[in-house]
């Protein structure tokens, strides 16, 4: 099957630039080169080549894996986006570091665009990130492509810049970052170019796993699983002894990162983050230092996600926890956590009284049992009409009404006081 | 047509559940009651109602809306999320602001645990948000809906709050910042609800707008349209002087919000604010202080954005600016804005140096004319070979090989020095 994906853009062919104009509207401390549109570099606001006494550290590639990268610049991160002019305009004396994901296009320009700073007397370290493991070693010429991972290793690099290391140094912490990660993804859809036909090659009912993030196919398409499978699949294959990609053995400290490909909602990435933490405790004997859960390095509008975990030690956590300004690196994250869970407060009068008024007497009279009959044969009614009030509802709601009522009817038939106590509780999920 | 929509999840109705124990695993700033899963309630870990001495700031509503409104909780934002026993948890003696969006269920759910609450002694206040500004007056009992804006007014309530207010006061803020906000959706897909099978009323090349949050259906449907033309109706719809639904004229000082509905990419949501704020200001007269460009309020994984526009005062900026931990309150928005672009840096020599080398003779020579042939000639052919390198591409790639080659093409045959120059200048745009 295919389809005319459908966008709110203007021009397809002026995407990128407009993009751009929007980002630099959103967020005061970014600026754009004025050779823009045709030069697309984004960068900071407060750092020009002529003073900045740090390494620059950039990165970029092509377009369409927003936020990435132009939404990591910033302090403390990268000191600007994409490439060629760049690296003129935010290079002080200290040097530039240029982070590449692995793909013969990114290494190419960059590699190129390297050359040519250095010819011109500027000092210029690439560090290449590749870590994918959806595909078995030996990776031939072309070598794993890079992937989500590469966020962290900005945010090392940027920490370590930041905290004045000189060229040599925050190329050697940029490259040990990119050993210690390893990413694989997993989608429900290809993402729609802007302006091109969509194929469909994925169909209902099917995902894909081990994809790229330009929307090349993956390692092999296979039916449609709960979360909690496709977790426990993705964690394993990263983690698995026989490709060792990562470093990580039973006992390591890692932190995690669930990435949003562009189309899948806040709350599906959380309830894989939410999967996939106990997992890597118990299951692989892990400690989970931090959890980064959002949509960082997307495939447009691409449904699913990737897993990334990082080997970290307290060098490494240092740099994910140092301040940024970057505003896509999320916040809250550093830090200890607390136990989870607080005691829910009671009034005092309540329990006792609410304990004795729900329980079911043991003896019903007469009109009890006429009553309890009744409650079942309503709520058994509702539950027959489940999709048809869910029907209803979507002509002007939000098509749940059928579900809510059979879910709390479903707990009355098995017995009344759990209908009181499940409505007591969820009285606020419409 | 009907489909069963693809996702990333369990059971269906664990969702909720599953989300609020990820949440929780990514932000170690954040607890849930122990009554989880049945009673449902994010809380700020640093907040006991025993010592809390300012007052609480809580929301919430249904779920699907994700990251509103557990991912607003955070010192200087709210103090819980979603209700009931959630009042108990963190209201001090300072009191506790329900802040709601008008719905039917949501008012009638929040009224009765402020109603329950103020029974035990608690002090509550209530403020009620309407921001919809799609349909015209009079609304009827029903009101216009809370939309997008709510988040705004969140802002301003919890940085009031954190400035030790009291309650009324905290409540007045709130009060009035509703008063000044309005917001309208724009919608290219119906979202898909967990488990049930979505009916996409929409169609192919159609867009509805004036939608709410709960995949009701919209004021109109119509003809897809570039993002300028949705961007400028929806503009001037919000800011109609017949509906006067916000207090804001020629000269008033304004903040923006772009809020992406789930599944509209980063790079769409800039479009649409890189379009929004030269309107504001060249049409409509406005200075713009702020824009939030992201996806707060949510509805699942559907398409398309709601633009918000609130009127914007000294006191306003100051409680927006404020500092927050909430995590999904956008950073590095505050603060005035530098001019926008930078001289690009070229090396000392190269400028001369590629002008003259890259400028056409005014008079080719016979080699220099058969030259310019054959590049045109090379052009055409890779111009009309454009669907099929696409196609290509797609089989092993991202499926834009074609259009990259065709544009370069295009300013090929339009003179080669072009082509020489969009060459250097877009080489990294693969």
């Amino acid at each position: 099957m295919s389809f005319q994906g459908k966008k709110l853009i203007n021009n397809p062919n002026d995407v990128v630039t407009e993009f751009i104009e929007g980002l630099v509207e959103t967020f005061p401390g970014f600026q754009y080169l004025d050779g823009f549109p045709e030069v697309k570099v984004v960068l900071r606001a407060d750092v020009s080549s002529a003073t900045y006494d740090k390494v620059a550290v950039i990165s970029g590639g092509g377009s369409g894996h927003e936020p990435a990268h132009a939404g990591f610049v910033g302090e403390g991160m990268l000191t600007a986006a994409i490439c060629g002019d760049g690296i003129r305009a935010v290079t002080g004396s200290m040097g530039c570091l240029l982070i590449v994901k692995n793909y013969t296009g990114d290494r190419l320009n960059f590699g190129l665009a390297a050359e040519q700073a250095k010819s011109e007397g500027y000092k210029v370290e690439i560090v290449i990130v590749g870590d994918d493991c959806a595909l078995p070693p030996p990776r031939g010429i072309a070598g794993r492509r890079g992937l989500a991972g590469t966020i962290l290793v900005h945010k090392v690099a940027g920490a370590a810049a930041a905290a004045c290391l000189s060229l040599a140094d925050v190329a050697a912490e940029a490259k040990h970052a990119s050993e210690l990660v390893g990413t694989m993804g997993v989608a429900l859809s290809v993402c729609t170019l802007p302006g091109l036909v969509t194929s469909d090659r994925l169909g209902p009912g099917k995902m894909e796993l081990g994809l790229g993030i330009h929307g090349e196919p993956g390692a092999a398409v296979v039916d449609l699983q709960h979360v909690d499978v496709v977790v426990s699949h993705v964690l394993n294959q990263i983690l698995s002894p026989e490709t060792n990609y990562v470093p990580i053995t039973r006992g390591s400290r890692v932190v995690l990162m669930i990435n949003g490909l562009g189309a899948t909602p806040a709350m599906e990435l959380m309830i894989a983050a939410g999967k996939a933490v106990p997992k890597l405790q118990l299951e692989h004997g892990l400690a989970v230092d931090r959890v980064y859960t959002g949509s960082f390095m997307t495939s447009l509008d691409m449904a699913g996600f990737s897993i990334s975990i990082m080997k970290a030690d307290q060098s490494i956590l240092h740099r994910l926890d140092a301040a940024t300004k970057a505003p896509y690196w999320p916040v809250g994250v550093d830090g200890n956590r607390p136990p989870a869970k607080i005691p829910v407060p009671l009034p005092p009068s309540r329990l006792t009284k609410s304990e004795e008024s729900l329980s079911r007497p043991l003896q019903l009279n007469q009109q009890g049992r006429i009553l309890e009959v009744a409650i079942e044969a309503a709520a058994n009614a509702i539950m027959d009409l489940t999709d048809s009030l869910n029907e209803w509802d979507s002509k002007v709601g939000d098509g749940d009404c059928g579900s809510t009522m059979s879910r709390r009817c479903s707990s009355s038939s098995r017995g009344h006081e759990k209908a009181l106590s499940s409505e007591r509780c969820s009285r606020n999920s419409e």
